[in-house]
């Protein structure tokens, strides 16, 4: 699939930002905005299949509504007007939230999830619900690659991915706990931003494993991840795991520049073996590109064990979180769930909480290492995306999915089938405004 | 034992409160202070056994230098000069901390915890540490009840509400995991504070149960614990269970009568059953002097299960906190502490985590109640304290606990055998500064 729209003035190309301003402007109205998305997914739908639930007369209303407002002089919200897709774990009150099972088919929420909610009062528009892997793990939705169509776009946001790689919205939200939001972004050839653990609201959202599962977001340049993750970056009482930080001001940061030239680490991780020889080229030419401002930097042998803690981790949760299902429904799970929910029941709390201890050494061994270095740079996934089968190995994000620390998916790397090839810019926790800053340098470092 | 000094010149007498406002006019010295402590430790503690390490020496020169630093005018800690007991589970850099277990003997932490560090900024001196049970948990160290010899304080910290009541110090502080600040607060008829999860930090402390550890303090009026409560409850980012939230204000809120006549619920617990003849009894004059201010509440029979609930995640949680020990000295662990590290053992992580959210259940329906009510009033122990082979039944803390609610022990009843009968108030999380505006109205009602 050509995904690139081409022609200057369709509308499906201007990016968030651009559009955003073009509305309060009054250059175009959200109705055509939210229109030309809906004539390109009507287009490219058939192919990509990257819905679940789309309400195009529904999304029009919205979008009539936004322009209402505007002509009343009501267009405060930065996103006035901007389609946005919502992955389909995130409850939604007017569409229906299926979380990628038909153990939830024709579930319709009461509510709005937090971050909807904020979306809305935002001025966003929600276009649609992405399809997402089922219940956020690895069986694979009906999505394509839209540079492949052969290919997994990856998952489990899936549908997020590839709508924004196939400009059918500009923005949409994922969440990751193992790999859902780099690796998808990483095989669509999109910027993808996985945040700190605990600086967006899970309120309403399909719970997977509550140390892990972060939401995050998509976008095809970093102005527009920046302005949705600023947007959502706010703190709600509901989610149990934030705290009453400030807004991280992600815009603002990232557009000044860094005030020393940043230096990065890069880690190739204890499953670098897992690399494709492609990736392997890649990084080696980008390293040789950044000189000496990029050092090689080994993890202590502690960290050999990353996957695997992890792993426990998240299949107990999966085994209380969807013990329900399993209980009511395995024969309608995918065997590979139902196999990490057998894995999970069998994990004693004491191997639980000494994995979350385990973390906790993690983290503070790469806080310390990042006292010395501006971001760690890795790759997000193997090599380009496999065939659809699968949605690809998470490996490379497991680590900081874990440490909760805030991750980009930068799609500045080809592979030899000329598809993106993800790099991954790490901070430390909490380093999320600095994180943006980092990459737009070498971004730009990179020409 | 007859515990009080009954002379009113007797430094020992003083509240804390007094005690520091008059090393402020400069009327007694922080020498003169301790050195009363000590003497009055020298005449009680070979009955009383409250203490596992003192050293009197290096108290007086913690003395002297506080004097010194008053006369060069630099006294700004609000307990200035004011001895306080440590649990002997919170380490302190210049005495040892070994945790009521030969396992630890001799261990000597490098640093403060963060709480004594707090207190030594606040100009209190840490006369020693107070004996705690075996770990914090049921064995029974050597201290007495000062009310009688043949009788248990209560524990796990009771060397500390032992010390406060036998007035060797005017402010003792401790912890509590199941009933370890509540229930010897009530044997040993003291006020005991155990606040609102997460507003004390445990950097420092041996962690029994992360999600239940709590750290408090005792005292013999509530103004006392009010001001040392005040000290102690700031935020500490190394306290991975803490909120960024400003200082409750709690005296000062506590000084100004409540804006209506406070309403109390009496919840009975589902442990009613095991409270003695005596408490029933006591509380049955107690409501009637409350009168129409006071109204019976009956738990759901989700709680039914609180007891159970509580004990998964403590028993789960010392199997991994214990695990060493147990590997390496379990011979020289009780049998009952094995018992217990062997039933957590045996958890699963699904039991656990599905622990974790009962208590969330719990704590969602006594927030809905606490709309209604001030405060719920429930008994803090059985009835009065046991024999000294027990430290007596938490069973009446235990809910409590696992909600992270703020509860205060009050010396307010009288048992048969003119022993102490403690009444528990509990409030919602968070509601710190009202529960005790609402104990002083109740303290006051009674005359």
């Amino acid at each position: 699939m050509t995904g690139d729209p081409g022609q200057a003035m369709d509308t499906t190309r201007h990016s968030a930002v651009a559009a955003a301003a073009a509305i309060r402007a009054g250059e175009i109205t959200a109705t055509e905005l939210v229109q030309a998305s809906l004539d390109r997914i009507a287009e490219f739908e058939p192919q990509v299949g990257a819905w679940a639930h789309l309400d195009p007369d529904l999304a029009l209303e919205r979008a009539r509504e936004a322009d209402e407002r505007h002509r009343r002089g009501q267009t405060n919200g930065p996103l006035h007007g901007v389609p946005v897709g919502i992955k389909d774990i995130i409850d939604t009150a007017d569409l229906p939230t299926e979380c990628g099972t038909v153990l939830h088919a024709g579930r319709r929420p009461v509510d709005d999830a937090a971050v909807v909610a904020t979306l809305r009062e935002a001025g966003a528009i929600v276009l649609g619900k992405t399809v997402t892997t089922e219940l956020a793990v690895y069986a694979p939705g009906k999505t394509r690659n839209p540079h492949d169509l052969e290919r997994t776009p990856g998952g489990s946001s899936s549908g997020s991915a590839a709508a924004v790689a196939a400009y059918m919205v500009p923005l949409a939200v994922g969440s990751q706990t193992n790999g859902s939001l780099i690796r998808p972004a990483a095989y669509c050839g999109v910027y993808g931003f996985k945040p700190s653990f605990g600086r967006i609201s899970r309120h309403g959202v399909l719970e997977v494993s509550r140390p892990l599962d972060t939401l995050g977001v998509f976008a095809r340049d970093l102005s527009d991840l920046a302005l949705l993750s600023d947007t959502l970056m706010v703190y709600d009482r509901r989610d149990p795991d934030m705290q009453p930080l400030a807004r991280p001001g992600i815009a603002g940061i990232m557009a000044a520049p860094p005030p020393v030239e940043p230096r990065i680490a890069f880690v190739r991780t204890p499953v670098w073996e897992r690399a494709e020889q492609s990736t392997k080229d890649a990084f080696r030419e980008l390293l040789e590109h950044l000189g000496e401002r990029v050092e090689l930097v080994d993890l202590p042998p502690l960290f050999d064990a990353a996957l695997e803690t992890h792993r426990l981790i998240m299949e107990a949760d999966l085994a209380k979180n969807y013990a329900k299902l399993y209980r009511d429904g395995a024969v309608q799970l995918s065997e590979r769930l139902r196999e990490m929910i057998e894995s999970g029941q069998r994990v004693l709390a004491t191997q639980y909480n000494g994995a979350l201890e385990t973390v906790g050494e993690y983290g503070a061994i790469l806080d310390e290492l990042l006292h010395d270095y501006d971001a760690i740079l890795t790759p997000a996934a193997a090599g380009e995306a496999p065939a659809r089968e699968t949605t690809g190995d998470p490996a490379f994000c497991s680590l900081w999915s874990a440490c909760g620390m805030p991750a980009l998916s930068l799609p500045i790397l080809q592979g030899p089938a000329g598809l993106p090839l993800g790099a991954q810019l790490v901070a430390a926790k909490g380093d999320d405004a600095r994180l943006f800053r980092t990459a737009r340098w070498l971004v730009e470092s990179l020409g």
